[in-house]
């Protein structure tokens, strides 16, 4: 393929992308709220606030969840200038593994001890990591899609860390057959890493919004 | 008319419609996962996920369809550089259609072999490709409207491709009472237009958001 | 009070109010949707379809006054060029009329013929247009808020049609009472004014989003 | 910690975390409706609107702590002109508390005399001023996050004000086990002090968004 043919390819600006994205973050860490509802016609207070734990359990975590991936998205855009069609597509098969992550943590607190519940939420969050490993990867393996001060190998190196939580949710799938424990371990195992991703790009960046 | 009364028309920049627009995308995409709730007291949770499926089908379809849409907004607003009220109109009853979609979606998912539930879906598609085409072929006829860049003669071929698309769903709703099948066929047919005109424009042009 | 005093005002760049107001109308017009159920378990589509026509009626009539409101806002907005502090009052307070909107119409298409129902309409409406009105006529007021361009006693004039639509809907209330009738005809009344607000603002004034 | 250190620290424009919060405040807000709805099959209309007066009631406590709320984000975040990983984790648990807030403010409608419940409403109210705080104080403690022309002195000031609503709510929790009127009554003492942080900000700078 010649200079030619990539200069003709289509590339925009990430601005209207990244509103969208964070949009649909916003309506999804909002909505949680919905399924806490005191239980209508309650009499006895503190019998239906324990009875309102499970639920809340599963707000706080899908809370902290989404909005810990908003912060990964808000910090790894920082590096990518413009976008083509495959980041769109990418970026909306992510929004689409944000949206569902309530339901399926909802499944794993009705049901924490069963497998099949907990291999629902290791899926989601497989398929999510592998959605923003795939944002990542095909921004810095392309120089015309990055900042011109991003370090592409910095950026290839997170990917792979990406990628790395990706592998490691696959393995919770098979642990959680032997026990759910495991699962639960396995999926706290990826917490660092992410946080890592999350909170460690562009140091010293402070340029640009 | 003389020129001074056409230097008179309301003409805004698009900013903050395209922010609009942005804005119910995502809501609309975000809520559809609302109607995906695991029974309350579901013991048995094969069969519960088993009873999903048809909800979750309508996720898939909605979620990937009102994505589709807003990628074809995405690369279709980067030719319009000013709009007038006609097109706040035209988009304001396009997004219309785009709300109702979650709904005419779950008609069809619940009654899938009945022909009066593939109309709604064809007549919602029908009606949210008129307005889409009213968008651009009301953009393509007015130089004022569009970016100086922009090839007025590719833009007006890529609106009588989206009239194509609607002209490719009106047959659908006769088809549906020869069988729902031919209907569904019909439906297929129309995705390559819509994701070539989605993919498509502005080729080569990185510079604007 | 002196120019000193006057300079001391806290002004704001209307930017990030109406990217927030425009957030609220999108989630609005969004949500008017979930009121739009196909009845769980219907077997008979045409007559499930039939139940749902009066909540499909709500829907058109909601989603066009919401985006009729935003269209009033988008073009009022270009004339504003900093906010002060009565200006987030009264656009909040606007707010709070335009999310109860869904609520009013849904009591209006339950009880159509009883006074009351509209009367909780009218008032929705009443109060929306006076928040409208303060809106405007506070900016229309004070040079220090209006884009250097702007006609000030043009502004002052639409801020006059708004009042005189809240005053048209006052008569709503008692009309409702002799009968429903002409409560509605009243309605029909405001839409012209609203009309050419919404679409006559800022003639000939593209440069500004 | 040398200055290179301090350099080598990741800071962001706002913008984006803004337009985030603003997100999550928008639906927040645009989602308390949703609580209330006419009964299904209501003949009786006053007796449906009088019964729909507690969730009402709710509705408008509710909806004018967060547009509150919002007003103060929004006038503390023209003082702020870089954001680090510290200002997006405070606020993002901001948000929890804002879009907790609903809940909280139901459980005290449905049980206005019980203790328990005006101790959900304080603890929720509470770590939420002390989430602003959070930040406030983080930005008032650092030259390198404000903006070149704000007084640190005074947003040292103003976030203590956030600290002694904050304190002032803790009272209110023990308090409610002598008397719930007395919990109602510190409530009401806190809304100057968040009124003043709100509207006070940033005197005479018309000149950022």
């Amino acid at each position: 393929m010649s200079a030619h043919a990539l200069s003709d390819r289509r590339l925009w600006e990430p601005g209207r992308l990244v509103a969208f994205v964070d949009g649909v973050y916003a309506v999804a860490l909002t909505l949680l709220v919905l399924d806490l509802k005191l239980p209508v016609g309650s009499v006895d207070l503190p019998s239906a606030l324990r009875g309102m734990l499970p639920g809340f359990v599963v707000y706080l975590v899908a809370f902290g969840s989404i909005a810990g991936y908003w912060t990964i998205h808000h910090s790894s855009f920082h590096s990518v200038s413009r976008i083509d069609w495959r980041t769109v597509v990418f970026s909306l098969a992510n929004l689409l593994f944000v949206t569902l992550y309530p339901l399926t943590a909802s499944i794993v607190v009705a049901h924490p001890l069963e497998p099949l519940a907990t291999v629902c939420l290791s899926a989601n969050s497989l398929l999510y990591a592998l959605s923003a490993w795939a944002i990542w990867s095909h921004a810095a393996s392309d120089r015309q899609l990055l900042a011109a001060d991003v370090d592409q190998r910095r950026l290839q190196q997170e990917a792979r860390i990406m990628l790395g939580v990706a592998i490691i949710l696959v393995l919770a799938i098979p642990l959680a057959y032997l026990s759910v424990y495991l699962a639960y371990a396995d999926w706290i195992l990826c917490a660092p890493g992410a946080a890592w991703v999350g909170g460690r790009r562009r140091e010293g960046h402070p340029g640009r919004a």
